[in-house]
């Protein structure tokens, strides 16, 4: 009668991140200069990031500690529950069981938030007073304010202005937690002058104001909320929770499925079963996209800018081109250009398999979910249920997870208008 | 390091819900018929409510069975949680151990899912195919149409017209889940005809509207989601969880608080405490209500309608009148002229106390509580934190227990003004 309800206690949080460097049989390209198209200098990157993350990002040791603060941090809201889609079984009538692993229990509703009190507690015992970012639909820039205001950082977002004006209650959430928003382009930056008011704004556009702010004012570091593999280590916690919330139940699951922006929900529930992988066992791990932003379903594997400008290191990763803009869909995440290098990687080692969904299909999905699971799925998350009800039609597999990345408590715009 | 966070399993849910008239040594007066004055009688009670509901309310059994379909949707977010505010106690430098159970986990963010599952079941079972209703702030709204959509029930809401215009992402909320939304008073009863187009609404008038429309239509029920004795006996799953929780850490609250509104809530929350008070145990049970709205804190106990056509039977309880309209604040819920009958009487005979607090100070506590727990409360809810802030500081307390009947995530526009 009772929902198979997978919990942790606290004291079972992982104690480290897993670093997947460690254990893939090749190595990642290195980023390069964006001046001399040389091999990054990790000099000019302390401009950007403070010292203990660069390392991270350039670590091949297997496990990485989480510090004490970060850990009672999560404490708040982790380890998060893993759930079984019991009624969306029912519903579709399938022999698969279904699995979600639940990350919208965070204060900011999605999985931001293990990248964010890192990144802002590596910032604040290195000396930065102020984070600079940039969001898309918000809940980076929420979560990172969040972070902020536990550790003592100012927080300033520059917002997609799309996404600005579609969702005023990000910016309040932001504002609730001390971070200061402002809509990309935007007239502060040399770059964002360049753009009419009438540009809707990217992801690239942000991140290249987001810099040149950075470089511009003393105590102001970046911090990105994906791609980076610092970004993918944090997000680990999600995947190995998972990892022991399976173990507990006895379950092998021959399929695991997350979103797929930038790559930070997904990586960091994949990455820990990349071992399994590797060592042969059958599990498909799928990286769901958007039909309308398909960087890695008909991107391609190439050297890219990180940004619309030209101001970040150039990346090898799977990209549709840094002056990408994707139609202006309501289901405001999952409109980066490129992918994370790591999972761009393992895609192109075919250690992992990418699909991708219509809008349609995804607003179907999310309806259905919400009314039988009880949780409203933000738009993003439910790319990944769509593909889910997809593959449990077919009974092909035996048991799936996937991540619920968050809620879609501050995206009920895109509910109205699909 | 970690976090106090005190869950119980899906299989230790309550079975039953407690009965406080069981055990009071005092009779409730009954409610009277609007046309006569006397004693309504059953039958015409019938016209509004199925036959099941009408039982409990009169019942005087002190544990009701809960049916196993109901069980079984309880289960998608109950048991909830109680978790220790470690990070308030740390900011206010309190000896008061601070607990509070989280009503927020539920699948439309407040406790009014619990009762709202109950009542759908018992009008499903009855033969009912419309549940129509009203609500304020929208919580009530939402968790009905919830209940009808995992039941199988048409949902018509009325809303007052000051909350459907301030919170246009309710009415998704309400559309999600497939219930229809109106702005009350509307132009399709006769009694919302009397009102102007700029009348911001009540819950008075759109009570009036429901029951109207109940009473002119075949198959159509009424549910409430406040102030009567059957839905304060449903939400005392909230107090049972509590009890077993605080036997599960060998906690003895000295304190006991919840918001207050019509009484859903603070009764859920408190009368499973009733008896240990009755049994000499010093137990402070404390409703926390608006300055703005002070029914019981300044309204008189007596005979007074729930509504303000005066359609409902009369009942006894503490009331501002049953044409007070609250000030046009914007901390949407907790606008009701009554309190419970219940609650009433409770208080009537000092078994229990109640206090107010201002929208000033209400926003200023659910600020600091959203930094520091992590958690953004609903402006209803953050009554109780505001009062607990205010009795931690005094230290005069060994254990305060709330109850934070929601989260805020729908209500980021009172944020947004406060």
């Amino acid at each position: 009668m009772f929902r198979e309800y997978v919990a942790l206690k606290p004291e079972e949080l992982p104690r480290s991140y897993y670093n997947v460097l460690a254990d893939i049989p090749f190595k990642l390209d290195p980023p390069l200069d964006p001046e001399t198209q040389e091999p990054m200098s990790p000099e000019k990157l302390l401009r950007i990031f403070p010292e203990q993350l660069l390392e991270q990002e350039m670590s091949t040791e297997r496990y990485i500690k989480i510090p004490e603060p970060v850990l009672r941090e999560y404490a708040v809201y982790r380890p998060t529950p893993l759930i079984r889609a019991k009624f969306l079984e029912e519903y579709l009538g399938t022999r698969t069981k279904i699995y979600y692993k639940y990350e919208g229990t965070s204060p900011t509703g999605s999985h931001k938030v293990n990248t964010a009190l890192a990144q802002a507690y590596y910032n604040k015992i290195s000396g930065t007073k102020t984070l600079v970012t940039e969001t898309g639909a918000g809940q980076w820039g929420s979560a990172l304010s969040y972070a902020g205001a536990k550790f003592g950082l100012d927080v300033k977002v520059f917002m997609v202005k799309v996404s600005y004006n579609q969702k005023p209650f990000r910016k309040t959430l932001m504002n609730i937690f001390g971070g200061s928003v402002v809509p990309s382009p935007s007239k502060l930056t040399n770059f964002g002058k360049n753009y009419s008011d009438e540009h809707p704004g990217t992801l690239g556009i942000a991140i290249s104001e987001a810099i040149e702010v950075v470089l511009s004012e003393e105590g102001t570091k970046y911090a990105l909320g994906s791609v980076l593999n610092h970004v993918l280590l944090h997000q680990t916690v999600i995947g190995l929770e998972i990892k022991e919330q399976l173990k507990k139940i006895g379950v092998i699951p021959d399929m695991v499925v997350a979103c797929h922006g930038g790559g930070s929900n997904f990586g960091g529930t994949i990455l820990p079963f990349i071992p399994d992988v590797l060592q042969g066992r059958k599990i498909d791990l799928v990286a769901v996209e958007p039909e309308s932003c398909p960087s890695l379903t008909k991107g391609e594997f190439r050297y890219d800018y990180g940004d619309t400008a030209g101001l970040t290191p150039l990346m090898k990763m799977y990209t549709l081109g840094k002056d990408f803009v994707p139609p202006a869909i309501h289901a405001g995440g999952l409109r980066y250009h490129g992918a994370a290098p790591i999972v761009s990687k393992l895609y192109h080692e075919r250690l992992i398999k990418a699909a991708s969904v219509t809008q349609e299909e995804v607003f179907e999905a999310a309806k259905l979910f919400a009314k039988l699971e009880g949780i409203i799925p933000a738009p993003e998350s439910a790319h990944a249920i769509a593909y889910v009800v997809k593959k449990a039609k077919d009974n092909g597999k035996e048991t799936i997870v996937f991540t619920l990345s968050g809620h879609g408590h501050f995206d009920l715009n895109a509910y109205q208008n699909n």
